[in-house]
């Protein structure tokens, strides 16, 4: 964890940290991470964030300089710093593997561990889960839209961050994106670059053609973009450069970033094949979303391959899920909340996925421990502290479970339209009862 | 400039490198980097992110790490690496000041470099300024609809990752936020801090009378949060511990987070104000955006601040801004770029702001240069790589001058909803018969 990112915090995990300690609230909370509900545009989420968490809780410290910060600002006790000091994180996650698609109200992850140390955490999990998720997720409905042809990641400009860049393009890969024009995504995740050129390396040339001759003496078998003065021309542009080259000429594909995608792609390809050019390629971009994708290919566009940029990258449609980091047991009793529109379902949790020739169908969600049929989706993967050997998959495994995942969803859930009915999450019989109980207890409450 | 940051670029900034340094492109380009157009929901955007944008310019380097793993991919030239390894950036930044209110199409900046520099940088400056400009606007507007009340930005869980809810508390509070729940930002920022408790605070104690007894002990000034079983019971709850404490109840403020904001601080008010606790303020959360907090005190909701989190910390209704960099000069002759809905003002540029009477009536977009009445916006900020001394303000100067700016906008730009008309930018004549000129220009190219 990098130097003072231990007070990437909200300041009430530190207050509530202090009141906890003054009260010596020593026994363990089970906090269960999970989307309250999902937007309407969402008929599935993708977990992702894990192996940022594991890396958080492995390597949260709060460094001598943030504590004599802390200090400084008069607000905290010596108890509580001395307690940071030695601060090592020693509790176990249960989680859901990365690419898991998940339902509303099911925990995507759950950390039990004495309740100082799980609340201070909550901050660092909810955002690097909500982010990576949000992101997946999105990416999983651009995914489907390009029907299996590959989808460049091209969003790092306008993605929230730079750091945030890195985080998206990972989720985005995990999803089924196949490629990223974020240069140290490629060095860091070994995630496929995927470039072309800009408008100004044309604009810088006294001419087009002139442009695409100097770039493919470089880059003979670059994918040139035809938009800057007008797309047509920057076509036959293109088909003059292949004459001139004749045997040479190796330009893979033409980039279209404006207009109306649709017409422009049947005329490029018209035209590429009337010049006997049926090998290169269109690449279409240029504010894509999913609907815009799949638009494009239900009406025939012959388009090949999309970038698709800030709108798979800030989520555009939904740019935050209600995802919540929740109290729901504590010294061995469940906990509640009946806060309106964001009621709680108490005590630690399980999810078993039920399929039916190899389709799923429903979700069912138990206490921890009663007995269910399905296939059980959250794992261990933390033990007091120390990550399980093995339960955390490599980006390549996860991206492949993510894709067996994602085919085994019935395919109105998988579809961009709202699904009708919804799938199903059913609640287990003792977690209703238990949740019965508990508002029951509450009601009568003085 | 942190290890690895200088490769969180996009792959064809260094493709395009190596093109220029092979076609010896080395003449000086003009960059500006604007909105093309605002979203609807914006009348204005607040100018923001400078200070790391001179802060990457200055710092901005390839270790020899980052250069091994280019040679490794095999894509680069040993040209271009030596190039990067000796990459400083040598041009020259204007820009408007951070706060400053600004509209489509004006420059919040502009690069003038030699051209492989200034393309090269492109998708930090982009990353840096559309983020913290997306923020400070929409922070601007819950700013507007709080009519002088205290906002909180609470989004740190929620916003796109941890290092940009660092930037987004920064922007929020340049665009005139009172505080933030993000510890770091106080400690790097000086932001004052602010934050309360957490429901799990309250579940943890087995009754919520007894949460509030334990966390006033130990902060007495606290504010608690009444609604995770029950606001008005909550609210009852906090009566008693007041009644227990007598003197020494010290209770600053309760905290609704739920429910119907309007009949309950207006429940909440009565019943505080009955029991003697006139002093005892209401904060006001959960999911709140501009639009309800203006709602809210248009209906007369006795709300004393505001903590807004996610809606704010993501710019929900507008998650990004249609910002781009283009090239509009390249070895002393005007540029432009005529795709579809995404033309271009060719040149480098100044924007006038004309103000009557204290009101900012129009502004005027003129080539750089240009005699033109009215105030001019953009400053040299960098001059051959390096800041100009005193150009940038300190964030408490920039705070300051972004409220006297927002000031002087006409009532309907500050406004919430859409101003019709928009405020009016002007496109001088020069500018403007520049344009005509490059428009024919390539219209009668072959």
């Amino acid at each position: 964890m990098e130097s003072e990112a231990a007070l990437l915090t909200d300041l009430y995990q530190l207050t509530m940290t202090e009141a906890y300690l003054a009260e010596g609230q020593w026994d363990e909370g089970v906090f269960s991470l999970f989307a309250r509900r999902l937007p309407r545009q969402r008929n599935y989420l993708v977990a992702a964030g894990l192996e940022d968490v594991l890396q958080t809780l492995e390597g949260l410290r709060f460094e001598s300089e943030d504590l004599a910060w802390l200090e400084s600002t008069g607000r905290f006790s010596d108890r509580l710093l001395r307690w940071l000091e030695r601060f090592r994180f020693s509790g176990d996650v249960d989680a859901m593997p990365e690419g898991t698609p998940v339902f509303a109200q099911e925990p995507l992850l759950e950390v039990r561990a004495p309740l100082p140390e799980a609340q201070l955490v909550e901050t660092y999990l909810l955002n690097l889960v909500h982010l990576q998720t949000l992101a997946a997720s999105k990416a999983s409905r651009v995914v489907e839209a390009a029907r299996g042809r590959p989808v460049m990641e091209f969003g790092l400009r306008r993605i929230h961050g730079a750091d945030t860049g890195l985080k998206v393009a990972r989720a985005a890969y995990l999803a089924g994106v196949d490629s990223t024009s974020n240069v140290l995504a490629g060095k860091r995740y070994g995630i496929p670059l995927a470039g072309t050129m800009a408008h100004s390396y044309v604009q810088s040339h006294d001419d087009e053609l002139e442009a695409f001759r100097a770039f493919t003496r470089v880059y003979p078998d670059a994918t040139l973009l035809v938009d800057t003065y007008d797309t047509l021309r920057g076509i036959q542009h293109v088909i003059r450069l292949a004459r001139e080259r004749g045997e040479e000429f190796r330009v893979r594909a033409l980039r279209l970033d404006s207009g109306d995608l649709l017409a422009l792609s049947l005329a490029a390809r018209e035209l590429l094949d009337e010049a006997g050019l049926q090998r290169v390629r269109l690449v279409a971009s240029g504010g894509l979303d999913e609907e815009q994708v799949a638009g494009l290919l239900a009406r025939g566009a012959p388009i090949d391959s999309f970038g698709v940029g800030t709108a798979m990258g800030v989520s555009a449609d939904a740019p935050s899920l209600d995802m919540a980091y929740k109290l729901v047991e504590y010294a061995g009793r469940a906990r509640v909340k009946l806060s309106a529109g964001k009621a709680l379902l108490p005590g630690a949790k399980q999810v078993y996925r039920q399929e039916e020739d190899g389709v799923a169908r429903r979700d069912l969600l138990v206490r921890r421990g009663d007995a269910a049929q399905g296939r059980p989706l959250l794992r261990p993967v933390m033990r007091a502290g120390q990550r399980v050997p093995g339960a955390v998959a490599s980006l390549a495994e996860a991206r492949e479970y993510a894709r067996r995942e994602r085919e085994r969803l019935p395919r109105e859930v998988r579809a961009l339209q709202p699904a009708r009915p919804p799938y199903s999450v059913v609640i287990g019989d003792g977690l209703a009862r238990a949740r019965a109980h508990e508002v029951e207890v509450w009601a009568t409450e003085p």
